[in-house]
């Protein structure tokens, strides 16, 4: 598999959803595979909350592979002998694009809280003018999960002539209460570290990674599936001299604060606030009064909408939502409920009932 | 009714589970009713994680109702014109009960982090103290929801001479991993403040309350229903004048901000770490090598498990697991699913078809 990593600079100027605008920007961009003659084999893949541009492969730098490596590859469900796939760190991020750990050239240190609010919208704009910047008129698919799976919703309803299929995978078309709950307690968490110093920390030479830690250790709870939770942990108790802390009983506490702890050193606690503020706010129907049959109706893309059975932070009811939806709409759409044990985090897994029926709906061109 | 609150004082020391004792401890307890001349018509409730001994009518102090107000009181569920109800603040609590605020006699400071850890099965010890003390050689009933709920198990298990029926409430055998999980989060969330000392914030003359307004907000929202966040607060955007905190965008986190602020103000830290500990470890089974159904085969009592169909933190299966276990053991015990709006805290709720069964359960003595 051919893989390229760039990070492209945009010169345009991106007016934002929230009435702000960047002044030119830059884009972390990684491609598998090979873009053809006609120019009509790409695949943009969107990542999740807390990925980056790097969805398959091994990076010999990190030594980590891709987040949807069992999905794409050569021979893979997404096979990058035949497609040509493009996945980028979407704005905000903190894995190489322009975001709030980037230094802003008028004050010449990172934006930190300065950098603009983006929407799940101003994603999709800003990988519209990538794909111009790549000469690909129309994506074969625009697929992703959670977060992503919304950006790709959003692609169907922004450029419905450059979008021919739409991977609509653990995502909603709006987050419940409960969602926008969760992730609020987690930005408090994260506002309120000693160390955040509303959100200018980088120029104090630090980083309120304790509050990340704490954050993550709450999302990685709602991205796990109880019984996976279960069948792996149950209740067993940690051996003491592996207790990453001597207040902790359980092997589930120590692997949390493991996870939360890795978690910490690699994320920027600005692109976190960011990302679940863009997840709450994603709600296209909106412009149409609340009213999602309509705000689909323009979509000329396939739609595949796949929901988990274990995932209790985006259930099923959200997928069917958007697939009744979408069939009121008179669209070509199908629904798929798969069985997947890991919950949210399921779309990430290569499993035979999701994978065959992705790669029917990728190949199928009826 | 008749109230009386009374702070009683006990001098017998209490060995505890962990292997530590109290010299002699104090328990805060509230009663409603009167004990009539047999001392046959006394009920115990017990408070779930955040509770008091304040179960039933108005403090005029605090202004606050009891807990289980709906439920107990003259011609209510709980008729204390017929029961005399007690009910107490758990050891290691902080409404008025030995724990980790009280004062230490060895060091005269405040106990804090050196207050031992107490189980459920140290609490009910201290409540067959209590009962002696109030002359009550048998309990007509032990009851309450939650962790409140695995007090009357436990009761049904150690004493089973000394409780006639346990109300086994919204409550779990066990605890998941999930769950434990979820509140290894909160504790982490509050050891890691920076005004927590180690749990020695007292003598600091300081407390972690903005740890403990974290832990209680993420607690809030598992104790309510996905749906009934949703009716209640929906997308609905905070009024700009309104917000507590200007980084706020819905109304859901406004609440939720409010609520955590509230509670941090009323409640310790060290009580809250000791509390969820109780909870994590609760798992009678454990002595008979989690054989549950042998764990309860010496109950005499009738069991009435109750649990509500919107409750995600102690779903109906933690319930079913008790009755089929109770079952297996050849005991007297009903099963009640109720419809409950309120999620977890469904069983604080006077509700029809719940309040029914659960009169119907204590006063029917065939």
């Amino acid at each position: 598999m051919k893989v390229r990593s760039e990070k492209i600079t945009f010169d345009e100027t991106l007016s934002l959803q929230c009435g702000k605008s960047l002044p030119g920007f830059e884009l972390m961009v990684e491609t598998y595979g090979e873009l053809n003659a006609q120019k009509n084999n790409a695949i943009l893949v969107c990542h999740a909350f807390s990925g980056s541009h790097h969805a398959a492969g091994l990076d010999e730098g990190s030594g980590k592979t891709g987040w949807w490596d069992q999905m794409i590859g050569a021979g893979k469900t997404v096979d990058t002998d035949k497609y040509f796939v493009v996945s980028l760190n979407n704005l905000g991020g903190c894995h190489g694009s322009s975001g709030p750990a980037s230094i802003n050239a008028e004050t010449n240190d990172p934006y930190g809280a300065l950098f603009p609010e983006v929407t799940v919208l101003d994603w999709v704009k800003s990988q519209k003018l990538l794909a111009e910047k790549l000469g690909i008129d129309c994506w074969e698919m625009v697929a992703g999960g959670s977060l992503g799976g919304m950006q790709a919703l959003q692609w169907a309803i922004t450029y419905p002539e450059a979008i021919k299929k739409a991977g609509v995978i653990a995502a909603s078309a709006k987050i419940t209460t409960q969602n926008i709950a969760l992730n609020e307690v987690a930005r408090e968490i994260i506002r309120k570290d000693e160390n955040f110093h509303d959100g200018n920390y980088l120029v104090q030479n630090t980083s309120p990674k304790q509050g990340l830690k704490e954050a993550r250790m709450l999302g990685h709870i709602t991205y796990l599936s109880e019984s996976s939770m279960g069948k792996r942990f149950g209740r067993n108790l940690q051996e003491p001299e592996t207790k990453v802390d001597s207040s902790i009983n359980y092997e589930v506490e120590n692997y949390l604060q493991y996870k939360g702890e890795q978690f910490a050193d690699s994320f920027d606690a600005n692109s976190y606030i960011l990302m679940t503020k863009a997840m709450d706010s994603f709600d296209p129907a909106e412009t149409c009064g609340g009213d999602l049959v309509e705000s689909l109706k323009g979509i000329q893309a396939k739609l595949l909408i796949t929901s988990f059975d274990s995932d209790w932070l985006f259930p099923k009811e959200h997928g069917l939502e958007i697939q009744v939806a979408a069939m009121k709409a008179g669209l070509k759409s199908s629904y798929l409920e798969c069985a997947g044990e890991h919950g949210h985090d399921s779309f990430l897994f290569h499993q035979e009932h999701y994978a065959r029926s992705f790669k029917n709906f990728l190949e199928n061109n009826e």
